[in-house]
């Protein structure tokens, strides 16, 4: 891959996902003068399909952003990208839409970062709650076996030479990352099981209008749903190897635009001490600049690390040395998933971790 | 009218203002034991038009509440209104709705209250807004004269006995109340202008889910819009007599759920003092049991009436004695929609003004 | 007591609670004409001491509501309640006040329903968080023999002729109500341990302007806080008779005004279904009017319950039938504190349980 | 100056504009490896004055960003600065503290950006709400006159040299900068008065705890305050040239962390046409990388600018086209306050004037 350019390309940047991402890379230090290629599903994100749309007009918030004012969102086509000379594409599409493009991005030698549910999964049975159509075909199995969970304090040298990312889920990053230190480490008790109670801004349930992203609902409210059926819990029980029976998830939707937090309840095996988890952390974490332990007794807030690209991770342990809630924060829509997808970026072109990452 | 019950009926309570009707209705002392009919609108309202759905199901907020546990939403019908002996039939419907239905009503002898926009205004210029597909016909220009502008501090009379109470806008509301003493007084130097500057909580903009009404977009926001051309300009300009050149309106989209503050800037023509302007407000009010002008130097704030009735009304004048600032709030779906048109049935009934209305 | 009026006072109008108490009491069916003597603790919540301070110049929200208008808060003495026949004392005051002043009045023969903590728990070592100096007094012991939580729920016939009512936190209502029933039954595997997660709109954290009841830091985020240390913990230990290995709470703030949601998990001991912990559920409220048990399978919102006096509780139970979600919902200010105190009143009174509680 | 290193200091770091500046500073490409000297206002800012506080200690936030990790907050002194070499100071201090500090710095040879209102106004009559001790001194007039009103697109030229330059009020520079293009081209009818009605998130009230940060007070609310007595108002009249009675501006507190929406009412001497005023907003702002001007006939919403350094400007002409809505927003706490600072830096040190503001 070039050194001096890398031409990337964005599908769906219509979405809170997309629009975080064009903003990310229309000002990535090492993109400069190379913005990114916005192609448009031409059914949903763009409102005429045949023309060309300002990216502006769809995201006023983005002009006159470092030289945003000529680019323009373009019907999408491989032609398109090939022309282009794209060689990262960026698909922050709907799972099924990535189930399909995806696998012709790779063989057309054009590296991918998905940002959907759509190659996170390794078995099966994690996956049937997608319900993918082509969930048993050839093309489908090899494209999974090529596939790297995005998550780069789990997987940085896979990522490095990935051709395919699957970026991680938001709620999943949240709750992966708080507990793979101790899980790894095989001091929880996880018979007693563990308890993962998250709460989330309503970005995360994305642009369309609902029901449920009213404004009359989500104000002055708070409401858990998807209770033990929601599609990120796939990604814990393989990322943290836990079987379905020691893990309970609750995700809620909280009255804010960003942010996620989550309380996880883990009982130790053996009664320990905070400096021993302390320690367990930063040495985890030694090499992840977008991770922030907190200090001994201090808890994380949403506030800390929204409209930044950190994960912050603290927690309080009981006078018996056993129980103990962690607690741990991001964005949804940047560690959650903009900002992580450039975060692999950056290790898939070599650059610094955290380059262009506030 | 009987004495001892009335037999109301509300059509839309699906919608915010239907809700907040139900609640005001089912707790009204004089309807003990004579709960509304509920008829939905088959193809907006209700999921089953033909089945019977319950009320709880719709709006759980409303379980167990005096009785609500029995509540269906029965498919609309005329004879469903006969057979149950409607008196006073509420429409929370849109206007189109009601432009059909308000004349069937009277033809019928069933007293209507039209929380819609369709049978406010008196002169066609300011109806052209709504495109009336019926507008010139022989029903439409008899049942408009028939109609009673819902306004009890304005027309507390010819409400009692109306066929036809036409609810009013909630903007308007706030910026008519405010202005009404002032106006009739002809303190005014109506040539310099009048400006308006309106916030409306989301609740104002109705329940179907659109772009404007997620909460990604209301929230930690402030929006101009329907600048020159909100629909309720044609009451405060019929209601308070003046020409378009004379008045400014602007509404805004603000971030909570209910409540409406009017800011509004008159021109005195005289130089007066804050006492004279005091007492004109309350001498207008002086028999208006849901107005509350307030103390001379203190404005009103949302939170004040919201959640009741009230229609709070507060000022400052310059030290010039002719700049002078209004503040009038109101529960945009109380006393800018269901608390008033209750407050319109009392007055219809011969009961207490405010009644059935903390 | 007289069947015909009974005179109340409040002590703390000036707090969210007192407000609530002051609004709920000034429409109280029962208390028509008989308004709370209102009497403000000299050094905090007045600002003139000395002179007779109008309700409505504290809260402007409650202006003429029902007759307020006249109302005043007066310099609190023992005389002023002896002189107008004051029979029910409620106490909106902070814990130190409520230990000394809640003694005095029973010795002088007024009842007391007290809104704090100074009286709820029976043992010391629950009691040892809130540091009262009087802690070992004979009189302090003496009243907390008396006293009785006051959950109607709970407690329902003790209240009726109590001379002091424990009104319980907000927190510790929305949980022991919704697992008394399980573990009454002895259903639940308590050995795994109960997770209680609870969020509390700001309201909960009282008027006093601090570092975090600043919008600033409330507003778009949310924060665990007193983790293993929140002085509620007590109560759930000693009404549902948990040992502290046994439960584990973490409250958490809101941005919100008011409403908690408790997400309550727990194992049950043998494998159950749905319509068995439904109908424990049914059965156990079956004569609580101010709970409202959730159809199988529908979780309660915040937004249900506030601005009511109910408890709302739902559940979900996992395939495995062991696992089990429960959600339960009120009003901080109302079920959890203003609302309940009027429960009891009610009580206490030989009134309808529900009576003036919408 | 030196084109290499420029060493700043910023003094109130505690506050939200100093929090924003600091964050700004320590990403600024021109300031790299040399991160601006933080000095606590002992008695105000630090908790503990003598000792050194990490800058992560008060703003969690900011933990982990390039190189914040090792900087401290120092209790102030001239000693300090010098023995720093500061050759610039920000003062994000209360305009008292300015008032005292600026002219020392001047005689130090140290050039000043002060963010409070302490050195804004050149009329005595302006000045006199802030009510300065040293009003009438010689050395603050001499200051005064060496001062300059630190809005790039008004005076550019003369802040590249300024050696005190008064960082514009938040509310003043929403209004100025929609309001300059049109009075400077003599086409407004100024004795029909301009009409100012400003709203903006609580971050502007500043981080003191008072009853109305509370987020019970500012929440689900909106309230107007300092209606003809807001101190911006002197800047308006000066930057703008106009007498009293040509304007009048209220500001309005929202429920939102950040953001100012002005809404703007003017009168046209001449009926005009939009694309006329579209040109002129246009032309004026030609050179001006801050300032969007919106496409005709839309307008700018909070959220687009917030978190930006931009001043968004859009309007609406009536059909008379003469009656016209000018909507401008920015964050306030960025181009109304931090980012408009360091946007002065830039020009001071000759840099781009955009440089390191997203």
């Amino acid at each position: 891959m070039s050194q001096v350019k890398v031409q990337t390309a964005v599908v769906g940047v219509g979405g809170y996902s997309g629009q975080e991402l064009a903003r990310i890379l229309l000002h990535h230090p090492q993109l400069k003068g190379t913005p990114p290629v916005f192609a448009g599903r031409p059914e949903a994100n763009t409102a005429k399909a045949e023309s060309l749309v300002p990216l502006t007009a769809i995201h006023p918030r983005l002009m006159d952003n470092n030289g945003s004012a000529g680019l323009v969102i373009e019907p999408f086509s491989w032609d398109l990208l090939e022309s282009r000379k794209v060689e990262v594409l960026f698909l922050a599409t709907p799972h099924e839409q990535s189930r399909e493009w995806a696998p012709e991005a790779l063989k057309r030698n054009i590296r991918v970062i998905d940002l959907s549910g759509a190659w996170r999964l390794n078995e099966a049975g994690n996956r049937a709650v997608y319900k993918f159509e082509d969930e048993a075909s050839d093309t489908a199995v090899a494209v999974q076996a090529k596939s790297i969970y995005g998550m780069p304090e789990l997987h940085r040298d896979e990522i490095r030479d990935a051709q395919l990312v699957a970026n991680p889920g938001c709620y999943a990053t949240s709750i992966i990352l708080a507990l793979k230190p101790l899980v790894d480490a095989n001091l929880l008790d996880l018979d007693r099981g563990i308890v993962c109670d998250s709460k989330s801004g309503v970005s995360g349930a994305g642009k369309a209008p609902t029901a449920k992203t009213h404004f009359m609902y989500a104000a002055d409210n708070l409401s858990a749903y998807g209770v033990f059926g929601h599609r990120h819990t796939g990604e814990l029980l393989e990322q943290l190897q836990l079987s379905p029976a020691q893990i309970v998830f609750t995700p809620h939707l909280l009255p804010i635009p960003r942010g996620i937090l989550s309380t996880i309840y883990v009982w130790f095996k053996e009664a320990t001490n905070a400096e021993a988890i302390q320690t367990r952390f930063l040495e985890f974490f030694a090499n992840s600049p977008m991770v922030r332990v907190f200090p001994n007794g201090e808890l994380p807030q949403i506030q800390y690390s929204a409209y930044t690209n950190f994960c912050d991770i603290g927690f309080q342990l009981a006078k018996d040395g056993k129980r103990c809630v962690i607690v741990s924060c991001l964005d949804n829509l940047l560690k959650g998933a903009a900002g992580q997808a450039v975060q692999n970026l950056n290790l898939m072109c070599g650059w610094q971790e955290s380059e262009g990452l506030v």
